[in-house]
């Protein structure tokens, strides 16, 4: 059901022609009301694409009506003649609603591009798509809207939390490119709760950063990240603020867990939780760059616990903590101790998806996690071929 | 020829039965003076290995006889254990070379090693290798010490400079976890030339800046990098600074080249080479973005010119820059003009294994390039079952 579990919303997604795949790859969401409630997150790459661009002012006064992606071309370093076909998308979804006697401005209308960098998109069969897109508007439509917007994807993701007198949906994209600063991605949220525009800003600000700034799958920021979430207000109910946020919290966890899930080429979810950090802020830099080392994700491809990799990461770090105090584990075997040698590494069972490395810095009572993948030669293979 | 290259010194190297491979692997570097200046870098890793400690300790005084090197394991995250035995390495060096008539303390006595993080050294093996190197000891035989050095390496890596009246030569090891503050290696470079502590630390530290720190393979930073300079006098020329800087800053970029040329897997060298930065640290931010992106590097394996994954690198620095304003060719053509998409990428060849990565952040009139490889299967074969 995905973005249309809530009340108040219909979707579509069609073959537009602009995949050479022939696959979905156009997708609408509207929002019937009666609130028009929106906010979003966007890339901190400082070469936002044409459609971040364009969504983030359509994003300023906090309502949102319609929301257009398209998967096949992600319209970024574009320049002013890709702002310009962003801009004419919009109006196009605007004018085709307004055709249907549902009044909106090209204002309301929010915008997602994802595929290649640096090519301009087909107007021609973007343009189409949205009318047929329009045409197959349905409050059903959620899980065609969410093929719609695969690049990589192996599989469609969606979420659903129903919660007291209300729900929360979603839909996700993201399989390369995913890292920090917002995992490199595009994510519709709906709920049909009465909130208002603080509310929706809060949630889905506080939703992000633990949640889709905490998976890291390859260390590469996008230009097209957007998460955006939409309230119609459809179900009556005003939930407190926690519920709320708690909602939404749990449809982006279980959104970040799929695209981790799906990331090209890997074979396996890491988790790298670290505990007994000063800060936060410590726990996620020395999270951070041990999900980043190449060699460590190698070597968990490979089922080998090399904890030294994970010490030659974590000493790259500026965190407090004290060398000789620094607890790994793999899988549950604690297989550094002090900063050395500890249990038997031999104890350590790697062969599921999941793997779990356990870091104490014994310098404080803070933690934080971020999951990644191994590093395979599938990955290697997938992304030496994609734009060709 | 090597570390005995210059006049004053004599190498060894011998299979000692460290290495499960039987190839050599225990490497003695002999200073017959009669200077014995000596300076060295190390890495910045907080979790520093056994003989890093123990050769900072060495070279604190600004003299060093003797170098002993093993491959077959780092001795890094081993404890006060690990460190017992490289101490107990130094006496032994140390012991055999008094024995042999030649006064040799053990803090006089350099260590290096390489190899798997977080196991103990065999030390049976080591001590009585230690013995035949120092039975071995030649004037031409720094050719067997740069093969005792090779881990992953498939060739060893020397290099020479004869310049006015005075030799520098060296040998380098190191194929993968290649980063900076300190590519991962180990090198050891000789020199006959008439220098003081002052100018042996200055060219060190000066050549290490602008060649090793600009490599970076697969951006993981080792617990065991290793720079040192040996000096004997024994030719007898005091060379003016400038002349001999720039002798060991040759025989270091020589090196550095070597070893991306020789990194695990790679099938491509790539100079990223950052130009029109306002300050060298912009251009390094950038270039070293850009080498640390997995997409890019597999992109370049794939031979294509994917120079949206440049720009997404770029855009995660903090560096100074216009977006709309920074040019990016590949190989010579400039695929992107004002962040944009510039000339027809079709027309870039990258059928050589050498890639040249321009870009122009018209910002500044700094500039710096850094080497990296492109990201391969093979590469993720070779880290996968290291251990193993």
């Amino acid at each position: 059901m995905s973005v249309t579990s809530a009340l108040g919303f219909r979707a579509a997604g069609v073959r537009a022609g602009i995949k050479a795949s022939g696959n979905h790859d156009v997708a609408l969401v509207v929002n019937d009301g009666p609130s028009f409630v929106a906010a979003g997150v966007f890339t901190s790459n400082r070469f936002p694409a044409a459609p971040v661009l364009w969504s983030r002012q359509v994003l300023a006064d906090g309502e949102v009506r319609a929301v257009v992606l398209n998967s096949g071309g992600a319209n970024a370093c574009t320049g002013p003649d890709g702002f310009a076909d962003t801009h004419r998308t919009a109006e196009h979804v605007a004018a085709v609603l307004t055709g249907q006697g549902y009044e909106v401005g090209p204002g309301e209308v929010a915008v997602c591009s994802t595929g290649l960098i640096g090519e301009r998109l087909p107007m021609i069969p973007l343009l189409d798509g949205i009318e047929r897109a329009a045409g197959a508007l349905d409050a059903a439509g959620g899980a065609d809207a969410a093929l719609a917007i695969m690049t990589t994807d192996s599989v469609p993701k969606t979420a659903t939390v129903v919660a007291e007198g209300f729900t929360v949906g979603g839909m996700a994209k993201g399989a390369g490119m995913l890292a920090p600063g917002l995992a490199t991605m595009l994510v519709v949220l709906t709920t049909d709760a009465v909130i208002d525009w603080a509310q929706a800003k809060a949630a889905v600000g506080q939703a992000s950063t633990v949640t889709f700034d905490r998976i890291d799958s390859d260390g590469c920021m996008s230009t097209n990240d957007t998460v955006l979430l939409l309230a119609s207000g459809a179900s009556g109910t005003t939930p407190p603020d926690d519920a709320f946020a708690n909602a939404v919290t749990a449809v982006c966890a279980d959104l970040a867990r799929q695209l981790i899930g799906d990331a090209e080429g890997a074979s396996k979810d890491i988790e790298v939780a670290v505990a007994g950090a000063a800060s936060v802020d410590d726990a996620l830099e020395v999270a951070r760059a041990v999900t980043r080392s190449n060699l460590l994700k190698c070597a968990i491809h490979g089922e080998d616990p090399n904890w030294g990799r994970v010490l030659s990461a974590i000493g790259t770090t500026q965190a407090t903590f004290d060398p000789a105090c620094v607890d790994v584990a793999i899988n549950g075997v604690w297989v550094c101790r002090g900063g050395m040698i500890g249990d038997d590494r031999g104890l350590v069972s790697m062969a599921g998806r999941e793997v779990r490395i356990d870091i104490d810095l014994h310098a404080g009572g803070e933690a934080a996690s971020i999951w990644t993948n191994d590093l395979t030669a599938e990955y290697v293979h997938e992304n030496s071929a994609y734009a060709t």
